[in-house]
């Protein structure tokens, strides 16, 4: 049985893990973390001090806030508690910085995304990159989405780039019409990425491979933040048997 | 027994024509009418004056040039000979001048796509068009299109736009980050349009309708100019029981 | 502005309904009808006749019981109050029988399916069919769904059937291999139909036609009951014109 | 550069595999073998042992017939010759036994299947399998296919159920109502298997996996022959630095 804690847990995804913690057969909830977090049905403290203090626990998932999570995370690692991030805004070194005070081997797993599928779409483009002349990306979101491309849409490109060692040869934006510009795209690193944004979806990303008489289409469909719960879970269950820093789920969905 | 008569029934379109005729049941092929096309298994004249003094016909399908269909028609239709055209390049004062030399009630029927799958794709977003309060179109084809986008995708974002009385408030160009220009498309009439070139496409399109909770897609998918001839054959059984200038397959299918 | 009475305003549906009345410019809602709903931040009445007595209203949404909608019809209809009915369970000889009870033009709409695209969906397979020797469905529905095919699905692959005047030549059941029974799904009125059950859908259904060199697809994804919404505020703002009984969405939508 | 024969150069995959070499940069075609293939533009020989005695060569690729194979490829291999084989109809064991006679380090290399596409597809669901509660797979074929389900989708189904080490707990084929069999499917290994069988398709094949508000789908389009041949070349490419029997194009893939 893996003691877990969460910190952030009066959030939205926060609260969301904590659910999933419960209906976990392998897991307890120990306690949560939160400020705003009080009349719950579980222990909560109001800073990860009091909640090292009062409680025992193996892992700590934290996802709080930029300015919050370091702190979280130090205190952590430093009493050999194995800590699973989804709080954006650390850098590199400033994760290594953290997983270097960890005792007892503790693990320090961050990810910029935790939902399996949209990791493994990335790897699996990743992996077809080199055997196609072409490939574009397609992705769909919501209309409350005011920037386009989406970051995955900008990291699966550059992901494709970088692993192919060619530049496609497919017509580009100079065969765009008079006043059509953007037909063909945004051209990410060289690989064309076409945002749609509409009513009716909430997360979805196409990567469209191209060959001779063959095409090979990758697609994700996000729903809710549901979705990030299974990577969170394996996360959970994979760092006890780590150490270090661990960056990406892909770690360990070996591929 | 429809008895045919097919023009520039040695190029690509016509000898497929040919073909499509001679498979089908209530068709004859009288002849064909091309100065290239000689050893053939069919009787086939250089001009279309030596088809009609030779031969009797009902229908001329003419896929021959825009140097060459005018007159043609012209002719046919003075004698009585319904046409079904599928020659570009006559303006629509053209074809009302033709069909206004028809004797005998001969009609004159030309369409610009003979794809009943397209065709339909067209209609059907016309009539989705009023209840979505969003539309994309993503239009797919191969390497050797050098133009994006294509013209069905061109007619299909206008048809949508003229369809609904609203401009979607979907987020658009502006919300562009610095560097991806393109990635919300080309706006059509405020419709944005997304062209994928790749190898492993002939000429696909989708048209993507968004609301409260929900998409409708309309794709259409074409592989080889086979996909014209159901279309052409359908023209050829209508045009008997028609008159006067008709333009567009949509008169012969219901919507 | 068009006044509008929701019975059954504590229900899923019902609630949902009320929210969309409210967030509508051109409607009011002017009272709720459930013994059930008490504490809200509109008048809310136990009974139709409550109601009637209290309020004045242009129409009634009905979304409650089997038991109880006849009789909430039936008095509103007396009054001359239209009728916008989403409750299943209703004959259609009930339903004529209520529509004649209407005093002063009242109209009774119902509707089976309020989705605007999934009847936009079954219109257009309907008016494809005749055009395409080949038709199948694929509906794709969440695991908590018991029973397969969804009734929509039935309903496509009947219309279908009904709408074409061919059988097709589509390899069947016979070439199903040895213990891979139902590889070529249920046979509904001659048309397979294929059902997905699986975690991340809601409700979709694929039509997928296909004639030479080409297919066209239509697809419907539907995620949360909202898709509802714009199927209801049409029938609110369609039946002030009409009168009788008038059965299906498709009547509002022009097609 | 890479000497290339191509043993069964007049049947239809041979004689693509010869253009797919002469279009090549790094290989030069030497001959080919063929009782039927006389007036061509390069050597043709009538059997392999005249080839190797009147050619160098370092690669031969066979798409004969079963019959033929064997003898073809234990030939070559003896002469230190590398062979690159799509003839199927070879048990593991006589590509073992083949594949000890070869002298000079000579590699077998045998593919069930040469289509990088597909290839991929098969990989990439064997390793998503685990982190999904549920897979489906949908293949599309032509008319003239009577045996359903493909040989691809059912080995696309064994190698999700082995990779994963549970069991879907989705609705079954209890389900399916009345006068509905097949609805769900057919079972391979607990994997449900739908064969959509229409025009319009060449070779088409989709696996859906679905979690919690998420769904990941890998699709394969093939059109035509030619999708056979990057993967011929890839083989081609890759066996003069293998030694042994090596089946499988996956072991040329990364992947």
């Amino acid at each position: 049985m893996i003691n877990v804690a969460v910190a952030g847990c009066a959030g939205r995804m926060g609260s969301t893990v904590v659910s999933a913690v419960n209906a976990s057969d392998d897991m307890t909830l120990v306690c949560g973390i939160d400020p705003h977090g009080t009349d719950e049905s579980y222990p909560v403290y109001e800073s990860i001090e009091a909640a090292l203090e009062n409680k025992d626990f193996d892992v700590l998932v934290d996802f709080t806030q930029p300015k919050v999570v370091a702190h979280n995370v130090s205190e952590a690692l430093k009493q050999g508690v194995n800590c699973v991030v989804g709080t954006t805004g650390l850098s590199i070194e400033t994760l290594e910085d953290l997983a270097s005070q960890a005792t007892d081997d503790a693990c320090l797993f961050f990810a910029p995304n935790f939902t399996t599928g949209a990791v493994l779409m990335m790897q699996f483009a990743k992996a077809a990159a080199p055997f196609f002349p072409e490939a574009e990306v397609i992705e769909y979101h919501h209309c409350n989405k005011l920037d386009a491309p989406s970051g995955t849409a900008i990291s699966t490109a550059r992901a494709i780039a970088e692993s192919r060692d060619f530049v496609s040869t497919a017509p580009g934006k100079e065969t765009e019409l008079e006043g059509a510009d953007g037909a063909r795209g945004a051209l990410v690193k060289g690989v064309p990425v076409h945002s749609v944004r509409s009513m009716g979806f909430v997360a979805s990303q196409e990567v469209i491979f191209g060959s001779y008489g063959q095409t090979l289409t990758i697609r994700h469909d996000s729903w809710d933040r549901e979705s990030y719960m299974p990577g969170v879970l394996l996360g959970i269950r994979s760092v006890e048997s780590q150490r270090g820093l661990i960056v990406g789920l892909e770690n360990f969905m070996g591929c």
